[in-house]
């Protein structure tokens, strides 16, 4: 890949701001453009100089080769229809943790193969450009759906762009996808606001869990702080696949609650060595 | 704290081995004797050299000044009534994870100053002693319950343990304790088990989790790979705690499946503002 490219970033938060980062360094970009409905974050994502400078929307597709969208996936349902409507030739991406209402949005769009459908598995619970890390997404996987409708140079060059990011690409169906997603990331969103709601709820002195607090349930509860702005879109536009995982979980939570209240000391061991193969998956 | 301490260590797995590590670093022994039931852990002990060397539990009373116990709570029962008939004058701790019905199996023994109920808010999610871990329990928390019950000069050689080690002391009653850590530990593991379940039971095609699951998820889910033969015991020990916990957790996690039932972003904005309330805790 010799040629750099004129990139927009279309929201300049943790995600588009960390992309933006890496698109730098890795001698990708040879100009960015940030776009940014917050006034704040446009001024952060200057200050920390994520984007070379913020445009309006229409200047910035205008301007730019590849157009990036990562802004939460309610918007980018409508979003991407929009940016296919007015662009020319240029490759489109987005970012977004759902895939399929997204893809369905412009299913037989004329320009729909200039669309690429991405998914990059990396995030913190923090939010916004000020959170925007360095070497971010190195060494996770990112998951391209449908890639038979995106034409063959957008799908190269997005192809390109990540393994240049050490990036692992893996192919799916954007429902298989957002099926996947629900039990490996949506789900342990889910487990983490409830566990903190848990505690919040039960333990008044506060003081005292933040005294005794262990690493394990900073780990379990750490999810916790992520931004509401992003999560309930993805919890709505991934309903049915999160539903069929969270009536599971509950399901399995209400094993345990039997297993302690009849004190059955040899079903508890059972369900735990069950969850102990998860060591297979995790090292 | 000028002369060392001949110390028996009952249980040479992660918390005793761990901690003869840190009582050799820290000059706090002049001798580790471990005691263990396991000839495998007794080898991997003395490979490791965690402790100098392995003797009959008997032997290892007699000649220790002092007796600190590890195994798992069920035996500690058991296990503490038991080395307090048998001493002289030694000290005697426990590390276990709950301290009610343990310190209650002692009541109005005649030796139960020599006793100090202890609880190191430390673990990892693996265990023996080949788990065991160079500075484990520094900048952590540890709980001392029921303080008054034990005699001045054996709570004193604690506290300077705990300090020298580098560990923050919490004063608690040890059935506040076992409240506590119904919230701030034992459901971390509740929820971190049952969600591997989920996820081993629904994803049949588990190279794609392996393949894309991400850091958030092996956060929330680490704690699923912990010992049976430890957490079986706590979790009938702490019954009612956790169980209150438990059931407030599964109807938490019944608000976030409602308001999804429901399409409820309203409502679910606001169960996720909540949750981020434990920023205020964890930093």
């Amino acid at each position: 890949m010799q040629n750099r490219k004129k990139i927009a970033i279309v929201g300049v938060g943790l995600i588009g701001g960390s992309l933006a980062l890496q698109l730098h360094e890795k001698k990708l970009s040879s100009k960015l453009i940030g776009v940014e409905v917050s006034a704040n974050n446009a001024r952060d994502a200057l200050d920390e100089e994520l984007v070379d400078e913020i445009k309006p929307f229409d200047d910035a597709i205008k301007e730019a080769e590849v157009i990036i969208l990562t802004t939460p996936v309610n918007t980018l349902s409508k979003l991407v229809p929009e940016v296919l409507d007015k662009i020319d030739n240029q490759i489109v991406i987005d970012l977004g943790s759902t895939k399929y209402d997204i893809i369905k949005s412009i299913n037989g769009h004329p320009k729909r193969g200039r669309y690429v459908a991405t998914h990059p598995m990396w995030g913190t619970e923090f939010s916004g450009p000020k959170a925007a890390v360095r070497g971010a997404f190195e060494g996770k996987a990112v998951i391209l759906c449908n890639k038979e409708e995106s034409d063959s140079d957008a799908l190269g060059w997005v192809e390109k762009m990540y393994n240049k990011i050490g990036m692992r690409i893996t192919y799916m169906d954007a429902k298989a996808h957002d099926l996947h997603v629900a039990y490996v990331s949506h789900i342990s969103h889910i487990t983490s606001f409830a566990l903190a709601n848990t505690v919040l709820e039960k333990e008044r002195v506060e003081s005292a869990i933040f005294e005794i607090a262990s690493a394990g349930f900073e780990s379990t509860v750490r999810l916790a702080k992520s931004n509401s702005s992003m999560w309930v879109p993805i919890f709505l536009q991934n309903k049915e696949n999160i539903l069929d995982v969270l009536k599971e979980h509950i399901a399995q939570l209400s094993k345990f609650k039997e297993c302690i209240e009849n004190e059955d000391a040899h079903h508890l061991k059972a369900l735990i060595i069950d969850a102990n193969k998860i060591k297979r998956i995790l090292k």
